[in-house]
């Protein structure tokens, strides 16, 4: 990577939309996305991956922002009638979301790594910043909840996040649980300048991350300041499970807590309803305007972070 | 299966429209619809039963009449999507149809047999009548060709059917190449009358049916006639490569060709223009308009079918 690099890790539509705004005022020769597989799963025998869908899409400019997820302009005829014919239709499978799914599939069928499906998904989408899975390996990400032991899907479609979540595991089905080349190489590279964690699930989403052999150590090790933005906004998340599991592990869901709880941060950038006062405040808590609405919002909040970083805009 | 019943032997769209025929004057009790499953294949790792879907479509009026194959108002998003990034896309793959592959896909990696599968799919498009697998085994038409063996769906889409035919040969990957257990039972069925031989491909789709252990013995052990509609007109295929591979196996394209090819006919309805003359005649050869260009004309090929058996009609 060139001088002045940053990698950015995400989870979802959160942490998609931070990686969108990087994308804008980034150039790709800079920037390296890392996403959550921990969510990845089988489904109907294709190869699913939310997290990279969500980059990707964002990063295309063909996600569906009323919606939140997914793609804009997606049809449903193969749902309806797989519904019809009284198939598995829990999991709401766009027909677009399906020609990704299927590319993949095929690809690692192929012999492919899930690094190079997402390269050829990417650049079909023409996108061309650098998206990479957090890991080759099928981790997945296990929920221990007053429900008993849940995958991330069941979690979150099935059950839709109502179960108490008591600790949340990522197990790597083959193998032991190592970041991807691409991730490896990114903190590596002697140009790298900063770590940003975005604003996704910090369980759920960057948690799976985090927890793979090594990552903690090397972050540490590459001596550059770690960014987070936080994905709570007046202590609440602005999608998703995020402060219901906060809460439930005991964790708590105000910046310093969230501080404390990734102990890698030099910065966290929260919303200003959400800086810490009195005793609890941390010179590195800083506020900011972190809701990303639009295409201006997400270069806004990305610019404020190379800003507090030092770093050079591309734009 | 009730007194006076019939089984209809079927291949894809010429078939499928005399099998909805009987299916408009037959009452479901009275008929299984036999298909051949020798083009079935995997695609993407999707289960793709080409005939069973033509013959389902038809059977429930959802078949696209103008293309002549797949089911109306089919539309393309996932294949464009694969498209756009590199995926393969020789095989046009309709969302609708998609939906179709994978519940079938879905049921028999639960371990639900072709049958079941079959069923399922036909219930929940509506069918009343049997429309059954020729075989739960996986028998696969292989096509020996001056380009090679081929399979099934190589020769057709991807060749488009430009190689000579030398020999088809049908494979059975797994056990022996064996009836399914329905197509047995209706051979069996007491109250069979009649089996017919839909105007299919003689040697790609009537061939696998005819070539599984036990089929011809049990149809000649069964005494009851055996009527074939010629899948030609003016010695030319309606649709398909019938005429040219019977050509190339040195079988020929007359009537008596036909006739001398079956071996257990009784009755062979042919197109007016087709009828043998002079040494050439045959008293079971009889003249008809076999054209079946819509509802009414597939009904009334059926009802000629059922006076020349002088079995009744339940419409």
């Amino acid at each position: 990577m060139s001088e002045g690099s940053v990698i950015v890790l995400s989870g979802g539509v959160g942490g998609a939309k931070l990686a969108e705004g990087f994308a804008q005022v980034v150039s790709p020769e800079r920037l390296t996305i890392v996403v959550n597989t921990g969510d990845d799963f089988e489904h109907l025998g294709l190869h699913v991956s939310p997290d990279l869908d969500s980059v990707a899409y964002m990063l295309a400019g063909v996600s569906d922002a009323q919606r939140g997820w997914g793609r804009s302009g997606e049809t449903w005829e193969c749902l309806e009638v797989m519904k019809q014919l009284g198939g598995d239709s829990w999991f709401r499978l766009g027909d677009r979301d399906l020609g990704v799914h299927l590319v993949r599939t095929q690809a690692l069928a192929r012999g492919a790594s899930l690094s190079a499906a997402t390269e050829q998904i990417c650049c079909g989408l023409g996108i061309r910043h650098r998206v990479v899975p957090m890991s080759d390996r099928p981790i997945r990400t296990m929920i221990e909840s007053d429900t008993g032991t849940l995958s991330f899907q069941d979690y979150f479609v099935r059950y839709q996040c109502r179960p108490v979540v008591k600790r949340c595991r990522y197990i790597c089905l083959e193998g032991d649980p190592e970041p991807s080349h691409a991730f490896r190489e990114a903190l590596a590279a002697p140009g790298l300048k900063a770590i940003i964690i975005a604003p996704s699930n910090p369980i759920l989403s960057i948690g799976p991350i985090l927890a793979m052999n090594g990552v903690l150590a090397a972050i540490r090790s590459t001596c550059v300041p770690v960014l987070a933005v936080s994905p709570l906004i007046g202590g609440d998340a602005v999608k998703g499970p995020a402060a219901k599991i906060l809460d439930e592990l005991g964790i708590g869901r105000s910046a310093t807590a969230l501080w404390d709880h990734y102990q890698i941060l030099d910065h966290l950038l929260v919303a200003r309803t959400d800086v810490p006062n009195g005793e609890q405040a941390r010179t590195g808590i800083l506020a900011a305007d972190i809701m990303m609405r639009d295409k201006a919002e997400r270069k806004r909040v990305a610019l404020r972070c190379l800003e507090i970083l030092r770093l050079e805009r591309d734009d």
